[in-house]
C-alpha cells in the first residue's frame, strides 16, 4: 500500500521513524562531525541531477525506500555541524537545539495564539523578558521573526510607524521622502527592506566605515544634517553590530546620541553580534568598548535591536528576535483585524495571543528553542560558549600573524583555493571581495562551532597553504 | 558536567537523543493521537505558570531534566495530530512529512546558495517547476516563503514591480496612490501587508461578496472603474482561493478577465485551497465551476499563486510556496548586491542561487519537505488525500443537515460550549462571528486530517450537543 494515511501508529511505521532516526544518528551526528570525513561530497549542480533521484511518479514509496532518500539526502549535504565548516554564519549542532526542534516538529503547531501553543507561547514571552532585561528595555516588547532580514524589516517598519502613526493608513504616497541611513559595510537586508518597504533604495544613504569596517559617527552626522537641508527627513539609522565579513561592531554610544539629538530611530542589527549579550567579557561589545567589566545591564539607547541565536550561539535554523524599547509599538504597528483568530470573547486572557505583536500569522515556535538552550546550558554555560568562541578567534589570529607565506597575491588565488578545496572536501570556508576597502578575495573563516579545537583551526592554515600550492 | 558542547558523540549523548526520539513517539504519535486522550490538557495561562517551570538559572541542566522539560511541554500543548482537531487549518501529522523535517534540522543549513544547500536547492526547484506547471505556468518561476502571509506581501512587492520597476528605487513617496482590491473575506494579510508596503491600509478597497463568500465580479469591475475616475491607479486584486473561515474559492476566471481588461495584476491567495491542484476531480474549483472534469493544467491567467502545503496537505509547518506566471519578475524584484553570498566567481553555476529570488537571506529547506511527501505519496497518493478531506466534509455536511437541533439561538452560546469542550477536552474546534454575512459565532470545522475517520465527525455533532445541553 503505498498510501500510508493512518499507519504511523503501525509497527511499520514505528520502524520506518526509528530508523530515520538511527540514520540521522549515523550519519549526519557521527559520520558527519567526524574530521575523517568530508565536510561536503562536492557534486556539481549537472552531476548531482543525475546522482540523486529528484523524479515524483504517480505511484509513491515504501518506506525502504524513502530511506534511502533520507541517506541520498544526507551523503550529498553540507556537514554544517563538522569541526572543519568555517563557512557560514551558523555552525555546530548543540544537541539540546537539536532536539528541542524535535520537540517542535513533533507538536506541529502556530504560535499565533495561546490556545494553539500555551507552552511556546509562555517561553517565548519568559525569554523575551530576560532579552530585553539584558539589553536594558525595561519596559520592552518583543518577537521571533524568521530571520535577520524580517528583524530589519519590523525594525523598518517600527520606525516609520514611531515617525508618523497615520502613515499605516495612509501609505507613503504623496508623503515627504524618508532616508535611511546605515554603513556600506550592513548587511544587503537594509537596502532590500528600503524597497520592500516603499522607501526606495535611492533613499538609503550608506556612512562610510573605518578601516575595521565600523560606522564613523561624524560621517552619519554630516550625511544626517545634508538630508534634512534638503527637505528630506531622516527616519532612521540602521547600526550594525558584527558586520556580516569583517564582524565589526559600529559605535553604538556615538550613534545613539546622534539619533537622540536629531530625534530618529536607532536599529542595531545585532544578527551576528548580539549574542554577546551573555558574556560578561565580551558584553561591552554592545556598548562602546569604553565601561569594559564594568556593566550589570546594557542600556545601548537604541530603540530596536534585533539578535539571531541560529548564529553565534548556534540554536536551530531560525530563531532570529526584534526587540523594542517601547513595549506598545510592535502590538500597534502590527494592530489586525482577525475575528477568527483574535476575539474578546475566547475562554482566556487574549492579551497572551502574540500573533498580535507581529506581521506574520502562522509562525513557528523559534523562541522555544532559545529557551531551551538557554535552560539547558544555564546563564553559564552560553556564556563559556561565547567566551570559547573569542578565544578561538583571537588564537586563530594569533597563528596567522605568525605564517608570513599568507599574503595576497592575486584576485585569482582564492577563487582557485576554494575550488581545490570543495574537491577535496577537508574544510568549507566562503571568500568574498570587500571592494570598498579595496581587498580583492579573501577568506572569511567563521569560528562558531561547539566541536571546534584549536587543532582544526591550525589546520585551516596548513590546508590553505597546501591548497594553493603550485597556482 | 552541565556545559556539555563536544559531547553529542559520547553514549551519555546518544542515550539522550534517542530517549527523547522515543519519548516524541510515545506521546506526541501515539498517545496525542489516541482518541481515548484529551485534544488538550487545557490550563489558563495563569495555572500553567505554576505547573510549568519556565525560570532560567545560572547553572544548566543534565538530560535527565531536559527530558522531563520535553516531557511537561508535550503534556501542556495542543495535540493537533488527534483525529478529533479540528480548529485550525493545519491537522494531522504525515509520518513522511515529519520524518523530512527530522532531515532537515538534522543538516541545518540555509538554502540562499547551492553550496549551502544542494539537495534542498535542486529539490525545491524541482517542486516549483512541477507546482507552475500544473498552474498553467508554463514560464513562470516560484519561491518557498515563511508562511502564507509572507507570499501575500511578496505579491503586493511583484504587483508594484510589475506596474513601474522603478519604484523600487525611488519608493513610493510622492508617487501616485495605488489601490489593492481584495474581498471582505480575504485573510488579514492583504491589510497588514498593506501597511508593511507602505501603500496604507485605506488603500485597500473591500469588494463586497456573495452569500458564499465569493468576491464578486460586478462589484469589483465597479470599484475599479470609480478608482480610475478618481485618478487613483489599480495596481492589483488580491483573489482568494479558499477563504479562511468559509473556504469559499473566488471567480478566478471572472476577476481574470478583469484583470486583463484594466491590465492590473492578479494575485491568487490560493494558501488553504490551492492544493486541490492536485486533484482531478476538484481541481476545477482553482478555476471556476465550469469544464468539470476536463482540465489538463490551468491557465488561471493569474499572475501570481501562493499555496500553504501546511494546511490542506499536512505538510510540517511552514511550507508556503508564491509562483509568478513571468520568470523573471522574482529575481528582478528581489534583486540583491551581496557579493559575500552571490558572486561570480563560484566554482558552480550562481544561477543555482535562489537565495537571489527572495527577499529573505536566511530560508529554511520548505521545498524539500513539500518534496519528500509528493514523492513518498506520489500523484495517486496526493489526489487520494484531497478526495478524502472533501468527502469527509460532505459526509458531516449531510450529516448536520439531518439534524434539527443544530440552530444559533444567542451570540453566547457557542463561547460557552467552547470553554467547556477546551476543560472537556474531547474536540478543537474555533469559532467566530461573521459580521458582514450576520453571522453571530460559529463553529468552523476544519476536516483535513489523515486520521479523522466518520466516527469522529459524527461525534463533532453529539458532542457539541451535549457540551451544550442546559446553556
Amino acid at each position: 500500500m503505498n498510501v500510508k494515511d493512518n499507519t504511523f501508529v503501525t509497527p511499520e511505521g514505528i520502524e520506518f521513524l526509528h530508523k530515520t532516526h538511527q540514520m540521522i544518528i549515523d550519519d549526519t551526528l557521527l559520520k558527519g562531525t567526524n574530521i575523517h570525513h568530508k565536510t561536503i561530497d562536492y557534486k556539481t549542480p549537472d552531476q548531482l541531477q543525475v546522482a540523486f533521484d529528484l523524479s515524483i511518479d504517480d505511484k509513491g514509496l515504501d518506506y525502504d525506500r524513502i530511506l534511502d532518500m533520507f541517506s541520498s539526502t544526507i551523503k550529498h549535504s553540507l556537514n554544517t555541524a563538522h569541526p572543519r565548516f568555517f563557512g557560514q554564519l551558523y555552525s555546530g549542532r548543540q544537541l539540546e537545539s537539536l532536539t528541542s526542534s524535535w520537540v517542535v516538529e513533533a507538536l506541529n503547531t502556530n504560535v499565533h495564539t495561546y490556545e494553539c501553543g500555551p507552552v511556546f507561547t509562555l517561553t517565548e514571552n519568559y525569554v523575551i523578558k530576560k532579552l530585553t532585561e539584558k539589553l536594558g528595555f525595561l519596559d520592552g516588547d518583543g518577537i521571533f521573526l524568521p530571520g535577520g532580514t524580517m528583524c530589519n524589516f519590523c525594525a523598518l517598519h517600527l520606525a516609520r510607524f514611531a515617525y508618523d502613526n497615520n502613515l499605516r493608513e495612509v501609505g507613503l504616497c504623496q508623503s515627504q521622502k524618508m532616508i535611511i541611513f546605515t554603513s556600506e559595510a550592513a548587511h544587503y537586508s537594509v537596502k532590500t527592506g528600503a524597497s520592500f518597504l516603499g522607501f526606495g533604495t535611492d533613499n538609503v544613504i550608506f556612512v562610510d566605515t573605518d578601516d575595521s569596517g565600523r560606522m564613523i559617527p561624524r560621517d552619519l552626522d554630516d550625511k544626517i544634517r545634508e538630508t534634512k537641508e534638503q527637505g528630506r527627513v531622516p527616519l532612521c539609522v540602521m547600526a550594525t553590530a558584527g558586520t556580516t565579513v569583517l564582524g565589526a561592531y559600529d559605535p553604538l554610544e556615538e550613534l545613539a546620541s546622534i539619533c537622540r539629538n536629531y530625534n530618529i530611530w536607532l536599529h542595531v542589527d545585532a544578527s551576528w553580534g548580539g549574542s554577546v549579550i551573555f558574556s560578561d567579557v565580551h558584553k561591552h561589545l554592545m556598548r562602546g568598548v569604553e565601561n569594559k567589566y564594568q556593566i550589570i545591564s546594557f542600556n545601548i539607547r537604541a530603540d530596536s535591536v534585533s539578535i539571531s541565536f541560529h548564529k553565534l550561539l548556534g540554536v536551530q535554523l531560525q530563531c532570529s528576535a526584534l526587540m523594542a524599547k517601547n513595549k506598545d509599538v510592535l502590538r500597534q504597528s502590527n494592530a489586525v483585524d482577525a475575528s477568527y483568530l483574535f476575539h474578546e470573547e475566547k475562554h482566556y486572557d487574549i492579551s497572551y495571543d502574540i500573533g498580535k505583536k507581529t506581521m506574520q500569522c502562522g509562525r513557528k515556535a523559534d523562541g522555544y528553542k532559545l529557551w531551551v538552550l538557554w535552560k539547558a546550558k544555564g546563564n553559564d554555560g552560553l556564556e563559556k560558549m561565547v567566551n570559547k568562541y573569542f578565544d578561538i578567534a583571537k588564537y586563530f589570529t594569533e597563528r596567522l600573524a605568525e605564517r608570513r607565506e599568507f599574503k595576497l597575491v592575486a584576485p585569482k588565488v582564492i577563487p582557485a583555493i576554494k575550488r581545490r578545496m570543495v574537491e577535496a572536501g577537508s574544510l568549507s570556508i566562503s571568500f568574498q571581495p570587500l571592494e570598498s576597502k579595496g581587498y580583492v578575495n579573501f577568506f572569511r573563516i567563521i569560528l562558531n562551532n561547539p566541536l571546534t579545537t584549536r587543532r582544526d583551526v591550525d589546520l585551516i592554515l596548513d590546508e590553505i597553504d597546501r591548497l594553493g600550492n603550485n597556482l
